[in-house]
């Protein structure tokens, strides 16, 4: 059997792939190529429309490294990586809304190990200071002690460490244990908002959709205990611009964290209380976003 | 408008695409992040299956380089390039079946510029001595003189010069040019079958879904003339193994050609008799492959 059709080709595609042993992997690649095949000929994609494609998914794999995952972004940009975490993290699994979130490409593994109260702003580090606590709950609403808060976030100018060399290594990040109470509690400055990576195809594909490409200012957690599934989640600051406009739709109602201003020694001093509700799991841990 | 479900994703994120002044990409995109959507929430697809579809995308870019295009290898394996040449070079368009097939990843441009009845092997190169004419007609059938007729096939080994570091630069491949008559002819060695570059993330596939890997033997034309569309084929031989589960899919009955054997001087030679049926439009050469 020779395909003579557009049409007459998927089920060739589907027929060579039916010997699959792993029957998932056989799903996901049969529905894969049903939907590929089905916009391809919805949309009538052109011989230079699909050499465009294989450029930008050359292009993005090669922007791909040590500093971001420009494959992620992508996929941040077209809501793909929001819906998995959303649907993976369904609402109301321990009685609240999902407090997953997208991982984004800027963690890194191994973070400092810190002590409740340190600041994670190391020395030098300019911004408005920012008390960070809450508790960790665990899949029937109790404390979890011991629980790990692994933080990250952008500097007051939009920058994680590992992009920006006037930071020291590793600055801004941080990984807390709970105390026998479930609480957590760090100094920080407070993170601004900041544009996605916009010198790569991404960038390219934000100006060609006229989308602004600033993310609102938030903080990253990863939280852990065992027997419970690794919680990756981002708190956003409610006062934050593009809280509607996310490029890479993160924001959840349930993200938004309310922070506020009080004051210590006659200096500003920013509030943020947030707890995390952790539910059942194995606790599988993200790869490090850059192989 | 924030999401809580993974259904109140994709209309926020259609309406974050509406902004785009260019129509088509509008739609094109729209339609591309609704079966996305559509394909991660039918399959329920989960974060370490997310994960590893990353991986795989950052792999298939990292793995293009000068001697192989891993992300048209992909899409060539879900069958979406051959999809691309038939629904744009429909069947009957010259009074034929289509005759379009796969650029493949191993086109060069410039190469060699030879005169008719040249041989393309150059000094060296085993083989069964093959002879290959034909003649190219226009958009009315009329025979079509001074039409480039660009070559490029596999050696008897199953390896292109340019990933065979055995073989003089440019071997097997030339650039011929029709006569009065519009004929072509020129000498070659009998091309074989070969493997799909299998030492990256599209052998990896291949082998996950215990599929074969090698392509029936055939040559690579690209053939042009003003007032023309570019054709870009594929000529298989009729013999050769794998017709039927060319692992690109690749083949269809327009593109097998008769391979007769014949005799010469006492020795064996093979003969294929093709021509080539070209349709009006913008002689468009696509981009080399490889950026």
């Amino acid at each position: 059997m020779l395909p003579t059709t557009p049409e007459s080709l998927l089920p060739l595609v589907l027929r060579a792939m039916q010997a699959t042993p792993d029957a998932r992997l056989r799903d996901l690649l049969s529905g894969l190529v049903t939907h590929l095949h089905d916009f391809v000929r919805e949309h009538q994609v052109t011989e230079p429309e699909f050499e465009r494609a294989v450029a930008f998914l050359v292009g993005i794999g090669q922007a791909t490294g040590p500093t971001k995952n420009e494959v992620i972004l992508a996929s941040d940009l077209l809501g793909i990586s929001t819906l998995v975490a959303l649907q993976n993290n369904p609402a109301g699994e321990a009685g609240t809304e999902s407090h997953a979130a997208l991982l984004g490409p800027f963690w890194r593994a191994e973070a400092p190990e810190c002590q409740l109260g340190d600041n994670i702003a190391r020395a030098g580090t300019p911004g408005t200071p920012l008390e960070v606590r809450g508790t960790v709950h665990g899949a029937e609403g109790q404390a979890l002690a011991g629980a790990v808060v692994d933080v990250w976030q952008a500097s007051p100018v939009g920058l994680y460490e590992n992009q920006d060399p006037s930071q020291p290594d590793m600055n801004l990040r941080g990984q807390f244990r709970t105390d026998a109470a479930g609480r957590y509690h760090f100094r920080s400055v407070r993170p601004a908002g900041y544009p996605v990576p916009t010198d790569g195809p991404c960038g390219e594909l934000l100006r060609a959709q006229r989308r602004q490409p600033c993310r609102p200012a938030h903080l990253h957690f990863m939280v852990s205990s065992p027997g419970h599934k690794v919680l990756v989640t981002q708190v956003f600051a409610d006062d934050s611009e593009h809280l509607q406009s996310d490029p890479v739709f993160g924001v959840t109602a349930a993200l938004v964290g309310h922070f506020r201003l009080a004051e210590e020694d006659g200096r500003p001093l920013a509030l943020l209380d947030h707890d995390f509700h952790l539910v059942r799991g194995e606790p599988v841990f993200p790869h490090p976003p850059i192989p």
